[in-house]
């Protein structure tokens, strides 16, 4: 039955042989890479607009400044990029780079930054998605939390189903989003120029001053807007997908997207700024921009629509890059080696349930609010920025290589920026949640190290360097049947005893005071040449006395050997089935098996199941 | 940690011989058994005030003869009881006598309602104890739920130590109970007859009339007024645990506790009545009634509280009986097993446990709310007293003996009066929640009969009957040994293999493409006598191409044997080191014992443990 869902969901098992490579032309990369990207104006714009409010219209005035000093930044980090991917063609994620050229530690901060990094896109994109569907029909805004995992639940089902059609599925939300918004921009600008701005009479009330407006707040919004920048780095990673020659067209599409990323931040902050624009608080400040431009009728649905459909599809891009790192760093020993584990359908299973379980719960944790997560998003991200292009600098200086110098200034700059960026975030949004992922990068990378030096001690007890060349096999001295009465379930179990051991005893653990005498006589009608101990219970335990059992006759032998446990269990054929028994096999063998842990004593454990027919 | 824990709330282990025996003087025995039936007044008078507050003043003018019909019908069911006492001396619980004079069926019908009986006895009980405190202190009132339900943990946490000194706790709060109530009551009489009924000033606004006073407004006040006799019957069942002579005893307790059964109820609704007490919301009717006696002052709040602790101790009275019942009905194979099994305490742990989640249930789904449960209590109740007294006409009839005619007709009056009732309670409740009880009683019956049944074929299928008288061991023709690869944790399962059987081969599932010769390599330098097989698997699955090259070799044998599979399996020292394991040994177990079940081919698994030092 489970298996029947199961295969309606996700579909059924793939062979090994069907892994393809396929390589994307650059409108199909394009797709495949920019949407994290290019979606991060739908809610970069939301936190400038939130951090300047507070200080009244006064504030809002600064929406413009900080918007162009961003896209300065971005122009810098984008070129900065553009150099990881000609030093990089086989694929240059933070990671990869930091580990290479700073060092493991710095590498694996990276690494915890990066993870945390995706979980919060998939948790920002999807609230924020929901908020710009929301602002379209207010009477869904109680229900953004619900949304949100369900949206979710979809984006997991399908990537478990594996993500075949990648590239033309993905292509359409993007270039419906790019296409819509470009032209709703366009068409603003027009207006603009022909209208000049709004009379301030079109917009509602202006709203209050709450906060003086002082450097700190500037510092705050400039902060949060930063996670425009987020989903550049996208590109970097992915070099190996595109068409030969690989680096330069990776490098053209980014800068295509850059370009993109630009216009598509500057026009819609532009355009807010300059006719006026002020949200209603259930509403996110580019669908306001959106409705006043375009009215409340079918046009500002398709662009509240494309919002939506881009922001899941940036989500989506979460769910291809978690798996992927998570197994790199699982292949290096550093995560669980589950992570690594091809799934029925030729994906990273467990890492795409673990990414969408950290999703559910942030999204849970945090109420949906896209405002609550973007303190833990922006340092994230910044970090692995920082973190990468310092290991470019690096990479530069050890390379050399013609004009490297240039080179490492570039991505000097792109690293001090980002570094500086970082720190603005840090201060500013400390105490508003920026301290959570402060705290979990650390303890991720404690985590790494540990699971690290764990596989690295099995391994080592693993070897079987020093054992003799040649082994003699040893017959087992005794054996031990744990019988709970005289019945055909341990008929086998007798057998299977005598014909591996010269020597073997049945124990009975008398629970019931007098139960033992009944059991000896009926014993003794059937092996009467196999002896039979009842062991007493005074307090009704069954494990206790017989491991003391066990303990104390092979102290008596003291032959160096373990008596080998030669275990009857009845399986019955119905689940429910077992709530009737005591499952005491089951306890007894957890007992031996995991309950006390000495190393060079290992005790044998035999079942000999009993199959029930009804 | 865990068992530091269970030491400290539930005490230490204690030996079997510690079973105790001890009898009860009549004073004791009071208090042992009649805190059910004394506190029932609490709810009852509630409901029959709900019942008819609907219907206005005019409405509650009934008040005083609905009470005394009920009281004449405590009469009835008294005398029948007392019958029971001296036909049953060794206890005669709703379950045995229905089951030896009415046959099987009634027998276990009765048994369901029992048990659903004492789950809703604990959390009517422990609702209305809540409720008299928080007339009291009315900021208690919306906390009802969480308070219901840290008393009920309390109960069970006491239940499972063992309570060692029952008869003298318990006796504290009936007798503060007793003595509070009925002074307060007799103090109310006195100022009756000297003062005259109280002023319609004194009360606040008479009720409005929502409802027509009808016939069935009255039957639905009567029918769930009737709760007030629950408990009655808890001395019938324990008359063993009386000094000698025994069912005198029993029966002269049992007298003056329907008298004191009476007094209280018939006082509180005469006295509500005469003074036209009228509660508030958040208040019971007879905390207004004490409230409207004593004022506000210490001697309300005494009543208030000892009415809290009996009816605690009401609720405790269920943690005796339930796992009692429960065992009885193990011990006939009716129930599983498990519910006869005495703890550490020599109490019956998993059926307090049992009891403690289902009222847990009921309280949550319920929202703490008495009257919500009454009509599921009223229906199970009436139906074991209807059973238990109709088991008694038979057994007089087979019986005769001296003056069984006059006995029979008692026990018949009996059996008809709640017999009606009980008809009536469940056409008049039917909607309001008595079709819960009138369904799941049923199904309860039917889990009976599946249980038993499933154990009669067990027995059946364990029986020696039919083996030969001698049977000879053969030695296993072939063993099998799963491997992850060459290491120190497969040594020695591949020593223990070759110790039992000639014919040893090892089996590795090779998942990534090209492993499969490198592990065939490593393992040829240490073992060149044992084949290697390896086994493709396009699916990357473990277990289904292991089970199936197992059947495959099985078949080409045809030799009647099925080869042991020898499982290498390492155990970690911590806990959470299994999760950076696969654990494909234990999902290799599950599948050898529990995936496939065909009687008669039981292949065995030995567990070779390895443990790892760190």
């Amino acid at each position: 039955m489970l298996l029947h869902l199961k295969d309606l969901l996700i579909g059924p098992a793939l062979p090994t042989q069907a892994t393809a490579h396929k390589e994307l032309n650059k409108i199909r990369a394009l797709a495949a890479f920019s949407p994290d990207a290019l979606s991060s104006i739908a809610y970069a714009n939301q936190e400038i607009y939130l951090g300047l409010v507070v200080a009244g219209t006064a504030g809002l005035r600064y929406a413009w400044p900080i918007g162009l000093t961003i896209a300065g930044l971005l122009i810098i980090v984008a070129i900065s990029y553009y150099q990881t991917i000609h030093g990089y063609p086989s694929g240059g994620g933070s990671y990869i780079v930091a580990r290479a050229n700073l060092g493991t530690l710095p590498g694996l901060i990276a690494a915890a930054a990066l993870l945390i990094d995706y979980v919060l896109n998939a948790a920002v994109s999807l609230t924020a998605g929901v908020a710009a569907l929301a602002s379209a029909f207010p009477m869904l805004w109680p229900y953004r939390i619900v949304l949100s995992l369900a949206l979710l639940l979809l984006i997991t089902v399908i990537n478990l189903r594996g993500l075949q059609e990648t590239g033309t599925v993905m292509a359409v939300p993007v270039y419906l989003f790019l296409g819509t918004y470009l032209s709703m921009l366009a068409y603003g600008a027009v207006k603009l120029w022909l209208e000049g701005p709004g009379p301030a009479a079109l917009a509602p009330a202006p709203p209050p001053v709450l906060e003086p407006l002082t450097l700190v707040l500037l510092l705050h919004a400039f902060a949060t807007g930063c996670t425009a920048m987020t989903g550049i780095e996208a590109i970097s990673n992915g070099v190996p997908a595109f068409k030969p020659p690989k680096s330069d067209n990776a490098g053209r599409t980014l800068v295509i997207m850059a370009l993109l990323m630009g216009a598509l931040f500057v026009g819609s902050i532009g355009l807010t700024q300059f006719f006026g624009v002020v949200a209603a608080p259930d509403e996110t400040i580019l669908s306001a921009l959106a409705r006043r431009l375009l009215g409340n009728g079918a046009p500002y649905l398709v662009i509240q629509f494309s919002t939506l459909l881009v922001l899941t599809v940036a989500a989506n891009t979460s769910f291809a890059d978690f798996p992927r790192v998570g197994a790199i760093l699982a292949g290096d020993d550093f995560l669980p080696r589950q992570l690594r584990g091809l799934g029925d359908r030729l994906v990273f299973t467990n890492g795409i349930i673990l990414l969408a379980l950290s999703t559910a719960a942030l999204i849970l944790v945090f109420s949906g609010e896209t405002h609550s997560l973007i303190p833990l998003f922006a340092i994230g991200a910044f970090l692995a920025f920082t973190l990468s292009q310092s290991g470019m600098v690096v990479h530069w200086f050890r390379e050399k290589g013609p004009g490297w110098e240039l080179k490492a200034f570039f991505n000097g700059a792109g690293a001090l920026a980002t570094g500086t960026t970082l720190v603005i975030v840090a201060i500013s949004k400390f105490a508003s949640g920026a301290w959570i992922t402060v705290l979990v990068i650390p303890i991720f990378v404690l985590i790494f190290d540990r699971v690290r030096r764990h596989y690295k001690q099995v391994k080592q007890q693993l070897s079987l360097h020093g054992l003799p060349p040649s082994l003699r096999p040893v017959s087992p001295a005794r054996a031990v049947i744990p019988i709970s009465g005289v019945h055909r379930g341990i008929v086998n179990a007798v057998l299977f005893a005598q014909s591996i051991s010269p020597n073997v005893t049945a124990v009975y653990v008398e629970i019931e005071p007098g139960a033992g005498a009944r059991v000896k006589d009926e014993w003794n009608e059937w092996w009467p040449d196999v002896p039979l101990v009842v062991v007493p219970s005074p307090y009704r335990s069954l494990v206790g006395p017989l491991l003391e059992y066990l303990d104390a006759t092979d102290a008596e032998h003291n032959d160096g050997q373990l008596a080998v446990v030669v275990l009857p269990e009845f399986v019955t054929t119905k689940w429910w089935q077992n709530l009737l028994h005591n499952q005491t096999a089951i306890l007894i063998k957890a007992a031996l098996l995991y309950g006390r842990r000495r190393a060079g004593a290992e005790r044998l454990v035999v079942d000999v199941p009993y199959h029930l027919r009804t």
